[in-house]
């Protein structure tokens, strides 16, 4: 039970939810998409803070390092394998604490090494394709924050650092799930099959009505093809099992649903267009990438949706309402859902105020969308779970922090 | 009239608009955020190059500036003055034409010096309380695009070089309004009568119901302000001012919510801590920006309608379809927003395939929004006139590009 | 008189001077070189920091800013006036006290600003055809130093930071005098006449016998010569200019060398290679600089003279005795100099130790260098001389520092 | 035999060796110098590249990549380890062929990639206490040459580049030995004993008369000192291995100087003034290090001796004169003195001019300096000999490449 009145407002709206409407658009950037990359780097290296933080002082110390920038390189892909002509250059920049006071000492603390550690290995086991050593330029501005913001950190870790808000959504849709699901298996299951399909992928599925058309884009990796006929028949294989996976997917839905794939339409045969890499990241040739836009901490990109704009990677898990709200919301719509009937559609939108507490938004706010919500006699009972379960959640939200720190929560 | 069929559908949507709903949230950061900051340095190295192409080649070259980073530097903010420590850091990156083949001439373009020109007049002028030559570090790595999309591009300037969407909405509300006036008003004629007032604010309306709490936080400039009485009386008169500026649009508007007004709420005066700074810029002392996680072209952030993920600042406004859509999805809400009666909520999704024409989209969404506008008599009128709009707008979508090379349109 | 016995030692040498022999080789690098670019940015860094420390504390702090780096850019030179296509990139590194603490006070200074601003004001004054707001970026990393050097620095202002030498002769020979005025001529007088001769000269002497072949390689400013024809005539016109100035020094010097003179001798007319550029510095496409490596403080480098390592410019003016023991042999070589007879050659050499006063070198040591300076009768008197010459200038070291921080002494 | 007349002028000089005089001053850097370290890494790219450039067209492309700046990092040493807390920061710049055209084909080449490749495997081989992954960062800004030199470079491999000289001496002194050998003594043998001792080492020998005094700054390794007392008795033990391994040496040449040691004479026991460093390199917390700045490619600095004031490390090993006129200065000169009686001293000057075949230089100067060698009865016969000598290897000169390219040669 919730410690103490909170500004939490359920509502039944009636509305036609999202997946029973005509049209739908939604988007999923690959984990090799520029801004994937930036999004990753950022909370590794907020990551890595954090543990250096605890092993060095016993606790995490403020920062916010959702600010990282991808340049682009310049290669020179071929059939066959080409070759890093430039490298990529990744700016990891945000506030972090580099030092603090114990009386008269000063502790100096190794921010810089640490986020350079942190984020080498994970560039390594992310991206097989791309040599850190050589085709990565790493470099840091990582400064301490403001006055007014370390001020409010340092009176009590619980309250709000900023003025905004996280916003989540549940449950997804047959056109969510495809979208999701097929850059997973792109970049997962498939690679047995195709390893010359590279990580950067771009999934946009475009629904009206039953029929789903998926526009996939799809860096592909030259060594592992030898020539235009053997990229033209790699495109037919990857054409044939994305297609299959996905109808497997609308068939374990339970979907009735129709798949149209269009893949790679960028390729022009004739004027010799081909979307091919040699790490199967566009960053090495022309794509540039930054933190917090790209997908949203469920996964997605969904203009039909209500989304937040903050960046949720490489903000700081405890203080930050901008990462903790946005990861809380999607968690909050979840759990209402599976309380409410199946094809109600849940918003959460939670909203702090600079220097009040986490635990205490100053609104928060849960619709509940049927085509009859407002009038659905079981309207009562819905709020009083939305509202419990909320009010739970907010007073236990150090498990949300937690469960970010233990890397358990994905950001992008 | 269309010059042929278009992709285009217009539903009626059963469904209360968002003004008349329990809850509302808009937010706008202000034209001295850092993201505001990173959003028009791009914005303005696109225009600036647009202008070096048409002046050296005779038209737009492809370019995607849409990148900038903005690292907080240091200052030390005192009550009477203080003092620049760190320059701020501004990396202009993203892709440019660098040179071009004439026969066997190469003719190379100079695009770094005409950003750096385009973007310190362009600091100078909006930012006057920031010293362009000492207390910033201009850097930029502007290289070439990649094969791909340049190919794309070269076949012709009406496709679309990107698989990616806009999204816009109309009309404000009475939230939208009081946010986005607001932000003009403490950087606009307010500042005649409180100079302390810095650049950097952030305005965020939630409504509950008809009561508005407006949480403003303002960055001060500290030459403006003797000492912490100076400060307090300073935060109580532009509390007045405010609050009576925003009874006055919600009067002119003919609204009857009622306002309230938090103002710097990170403030604590027994602590010492005050939103001081040097040149009224947070970016100043550890605040880092970047490119579209700011406002959306209309000026908001609107959590409670549709939003897209794309920077709209700084990308190519002849050939990025997540610009001109962006732009035109609000332009199309508008005019459709205007022959649509009052209260309906308009929203427009338009989606780009890349390989495909710009003026034919995959698909074009307009939704019409009353509580019951699927059952309205005038629904097939409605349609009529949504679709005629839309169509006209993408059969003369360079009117568009040509708005906004003009500098006629706002992206932030 | 000296205030106490030091550590110096005179000694005749029975050798003929360098002006005697058959071979000499003499070079200046001109002030838009990108090594004496270099040097002059180091060296206004610290003279603003002088002044800067000097009024933020009232004495100048530690500091060493020998460290620039001129990354050359990229340029389009052509007959009539072309473009500059990438900036070139300043890197201003080195280690500078960034602030001090007073009590429980901490005072920040403002390192980074100041060195922007002396640098821009700099470049402006001294390189008229550069555009310094467009065609160059200024980045800087000026850190604080090391315990262990500041350790020493604080415990007083006079003892050495660093076992290190400076070296001077006196006086210059004919070779010497024509290419330190050559170079000035070309960057003086000659401007009027040919506008189009650019900064970057580079003045290489090679005296055998009486003969001297001077090599001159000048970068010219291509909007003043509006094709090869111009060109060919500049150049014949700048030849007869720079060859009658070389006699008017021969004659005022009453020497009776012969001067030859080969003027930009990297061109090839037939192949169209041309020493064009669009500022007259070589920096613009593809000369990069560094601190330290052009010009001893004398104006010139000197194979068959002895010479300095130590950068002389941009270091610290008051503990640096890489700095002040240059400066300090060149002024003691030319006042024994003119204290011995006239065709003699002194070489003076400053050694000193870390942790030891500046005042009382490990080892001064004084040569005086006729075919039998050894065996001379006026030896005795010489050495007590010179003597006296270098143990009072010691005892008024501080006269050095405050001629350097005074901006009375050029470094390159 | 010499192929044609070229002007070689050899003489005898009537003065004492410098060997013989009162007074002597040579200092070494260490290879953990900072300037060591530029030059080390320069060194390394153009290795890197002359074998990619080989691997890649067949033969080595024009480069010049002797433009390294090390910026100092931040650490906190303390007895038993500290940390690094701000990783040092390395700037690889200076000009390298990123493409060749090969008929309508482009090829782009790999510098940036190679360079880094080379550079972080020299590092981890060089600096074992040095973790390249996090506490150093690697940035290039590799960019093409001037056309100008280009022009030159292209017309032949043989023309010179650049009007510059190289200077050499031999045979070493008893003080330039001891230097030299000191220094390789405690990064080589020394090692084992103290392994506290770090590899950024000074040697600065000042001898006057028989006496010489060796001044050896050492940065010290914390993780191998626990505490005060164990950092004094290490500088004892260490006191006493120098000082014996000095006299070892000088025993070895049959010298009769007495040699004396002052170690780390900044130390200050009393106010807690140490040496200590985390890396063994002082890069880590205080001082920057350019190319070109320390020791000659004889491994020295000799202010009693002829220098050169180019830099060696990084630049083309084919037609930069700067690099290999001073490689063979010393190689003739050593030549040259085995020939002559041993106790001459001999000097070698060479003097290119831009255009002009690097084998047939303006002017190539020996000389052969004894008290009387003008007038010794042998110096014809020796004048012979010196001429031979320079010619065979002027003729020759691409085996000096070769070496180079070969890793055969160092150069500081």
């Amino acid at each position: 039970m919730a410690s103490k009145k909170k500004n939490i407002y359920v509502n039944g709206i009636n509305q036609v939810p999202v997946p029973m409407r005509q049209i739908e658009i939604v988007e999923r950037k690959g984990i090799g998409h520029p801004d994937s990359v930036a999004d990753g780097v950022a909370e590794t290296v907020s990551e890595a803070l954090c543990a250096m933080y605890k092993k060095e002082v016993g606790h995490v110390l403020h920062h916010n390092t959702d600010q990282t920038e991808v340049v682009a390189g310049i290669s020179a892909p071929k059939f066959g394998g080409g070759k890093i002509i430039k490298p990529v250059y990744i700016l990891m920049d945000g506030r972090a604490t580099t030092y603090i006071e114990k009386g008269k000492e000063k502790i100096s603390l190794p921010v810089e090494p640490t986020a350079l550690d942190g984020v080498r290995k994970y560039l390594k086991k992310m991206y097989p394709h791309l040599n850190v050593d050589t085709d990565v330029i790493l470099d840091t501005k990582l400064g301490m924050g403001s006055d007014d913001l370390t001020g409010v950190y340092k009176a009590s870790n619980y309250l709000s650092n900023d003025t905004s808000f996280g916003v989540g959504f549940a449950p997804f849709s047959i056109t969510d799930t495809l979208t999701k699901e097929t850059e997973q298996y792109i970049n997962g299951d498939m690679k047995k099959k195709i390893p010359a399909a590279g990580q950067d992928v771009k999934v946009m599925c475009s629904r009206v009505g039953k029929n789903i058309t998926m526009t996939v884009c799809c860096a592909m990796v030259d060594k592992y093809i030898d020539d235009k006929e053997a990229y033209k028949s790699t495109m037919e294989e990857m054409h044939k099992y994305v297609l299959e996976n996905g109808n497997k997917i609308i068939d374990r839905e339970g979907s009735d649903v129709r798949l149209k794939l269009d893949l790679n339409t960028g390729d022009d045969y004739k004027r010799g267009v081909y979307y091919l890499t040699v790490t199967g990241l566009s960053q090495e040739m022309g794509d540039d990438g930054s933190v917090g836009r790209g997908n949203r901490c469920n996964g997605l990109i969904t203009p039909f949706r209500p989304m937040s704009m903050e960046a949720t990677s490489g903000k700081n898990p405890i203080t930050h309402v901008g990462k903790i709200y946005n990861v809380l919301s999607n968690i909050i719509a979840n759990d209402v859902a599976k309380k409410v009937k199946a094809d109600a559609e849940i918003h959460v939108r939670l909203l702090s105020q600079i220097g009040h507490t986490i635990s205490d938004p100053l609104n928060a706010n849960i619709d509940i969308i049927t085509p009859n919500a407002a009038d659905d006699a079981r309207l009562p009972k819905w709020k009083d779970e939305a509202y419990s379960i909320a009010a739970d959640w907010l007073d236990n939200i150090d498990k949300v922090s937690e469960k970010i720190i233990a890397g358990k929560i994905k950001t992008f």
